[in-house]
């Protein structure tokens, strides 16, 4: 009898294995997270609700879910959490792509697009972020819909360029792929400010998703939200685990959106921050591409991967992208403090 | 241009919404889970390591992958941690079943085999429990295998029937599907004692899952480990999101491990409470089905479902399987107090 063999897509595929390790007790610039840490108020409510009995029982979602559908202005039918952005991408991947389906992706942006369409085994086509200022290649997208497009994943503003694309030019993607699953991955939102989740109401091939794992500070604990229009949100739903996410993620999704000061004064100290380091970037004559996140990409040239080892030396850790943007480095922004840190050492390598 | 249309696979689906909300304060002995709690020092863990900037960081898990590993018995390349065993099942369903891959399940089994199978488009194929005590059919399932078989996912013991299949039955069935994935899910080991991890060396085509959710009283956090040989486990790796365990869940299974007397401790707590129940059923003339695990499926009738409503309006949750064994109720065993109470209140609906 044969042997056990995997899915051709499977074998085919990179292995995928995030730099995560020995990141504790430096500097990390390296993963576009909050760089200060969560809410207190987060730290305190589950240090509260931690029991051993109410560790033992599934989790129950009702309470985080009418929360947070309040929150984001949406009905509870609209949306779905989600075991961090990761499980909204594989949700809709599975609800609305086949195996040989056609997905179109930018290039270069969030690594998870394609792992789950290569996962679905789908047929991949990719678009490139545009020139110099890597800007949003509407024009392109727009050429490369098909009739037979089943996805259009797109990150707003995209990681790791920072580049966005507004409103109008969403808009007329949903116009003309109405056929197809059309994703605004908004885990940057809160640094931008744009936003389609208003927009699902007109479109009913419209997803947006949102992350606690960035701004809010709780990449720890895995969660996302799904939105859509209520007849979409019930297909996913039939291809979501019920239980994917942590009780303590939706416990702590409740404390985080109860202190919202605490995020805008982050994001205000974000931003300061990301204008200091483009000062110093200018200053030192580091070509960098402007950004709409809480991160920016500078170019390093041939130099890319030493300045990265070397500023790991030094305790500080940011991201080679070489592999698929020659010469270019991201770097997180976080408090003002820390992006002087951060210049002080790529001053003395540069 | 088409309208936007879910997979037909997604679309012939039954949504799946199991009865978990208003649980709190009453008796669960509705979910299989651990009725007494985890473990205090993994609360205790839990609360010591909890900080703002922990939180913030996404998941690392070398330490508790070298801990789990070294208390399996596995190197660390034999297995993966998940988000629960739901993502152990797609993981192994996404790597190894293409969209109309023939997978062979139990009937009546954990629902998420057929979940996953479904959405992943596979032809499935049920092999029911056999006669009045739903006794393992495993010559009807070896019967049912095929060249084209590409998954075989039992649990053993099995939930709901709670009876099991020995280890000379699970080497018959690697034997005969060699070209088949073939998943022992151990969700109940620790009540049963029967493992066939061991065989992993042996047999290729050998998967076998663990959890956190039920003995080890951690059903919230969603962590589950999936162990098969390393090269099996090298492509299950590039199907699965690299976060998809939440950084608490793989803290806590370190505390957990280190407290292995608790667990023995709740292991002869529950065999006594399942013989004390057993002796209640006996007394009262109630027919069930022998158990392995740490739960009873017993025998109501047509008042099935109103002995279940019975009891929960006096506080205790029991499980209702009519819809796949007719008058069938499962309870969970806890503790032979709670026991008690669940026997006091049948007695008198019975």
């Amino acid at each position: 009898m044969a042997e056990l063999k995997p899915r051709e897509a499977v074998r085919r595929m990179a292995p995928y294995s995030p730099p995560t390790a020995g990141r504790a007790g430096k500097l990390r610039l390296d993963f576009n997270e909050n760089t200060v840490g969560c809410s207190p108020r987060v730290v305190q409510y589950l240090r509260d609700t931690l029991s051993a009995d109410a560790l033992a029982v599934y989790p129950e979602y009702g309470e985080a879910k009418r929360e947070l559908a309040a929150f984001f202005g949406v009905a509870e039918e609209q949306f779905l959490l989600t075991n961090g952005t990761d499980e909204a991408i594989q949700v809709l991947v599975n609800t609305y792509v086949g195996e040989g389906g056609e997905v179109l992706l930018l290039k270069p942006s969030y690594a998870m697009y394609r792992f789950y369409a290569e996962v679905a085994g789908a047929s991949i086509r990719e678009i490139g972020y545009r020139g110099e200022d890597l800007a949003f290649p509407l024009e392109e997208l727009l050429s490369a819909l098909t009739p037979a497009t089943q996805a259009v994943l797109i990150a707003n503003p995209n990681n790791p360029t920072g580049t966005g694309i507004d409103a109008a030019g969403i808009v007329r993607i949903l116009e003309e792929a109405r056929g197809a699953a059309v994703l605004i991955d908004e885990a940057y939102f809160e640094f931008h400010g744009v936003t389609a989740l208003p927009l699902i109401e007109r479109f009913p091939n419209l997803f947006v998703c949102r992350t606690f794992s960035k701004v809010y500070g709780m990449a720890a604990l895995r969660l996302g939200c799904l939105f859509t229009q209520a007849a979409n949100a019930a297909y996913l739903r039939k291809a979501q685990s019920p239980y994917s996410v942590n009780a303590l993620a939706a416990l702590a999704a409740r404390a985080a959106i109860a202190d919202p000061g605490y995020i805008q004064s982050y994001v205000s100290e974000v931003l300061a921050a990301r204008d200091l380091l483009i000062q110093g970037f200018e200053r030192l004559g580091v070509p960098f591409v402007p950004s709409r996140g809480n991160f920016v990409l500078f170019r390093a040239g041939a130099r890319a991967i030493e300045i990265r080892d070397h500023l790991r030396e030094r305790g500080v850790l940011v991201r080679d992208r070489s592999y698929e943007l020659p010469g270019c480095v991201r770097v997180t922004v976080g408090t003002r403090e820390q992006v002087r840190r951060f210049l002080d050492e790529l001053e003395k390598t540069w």
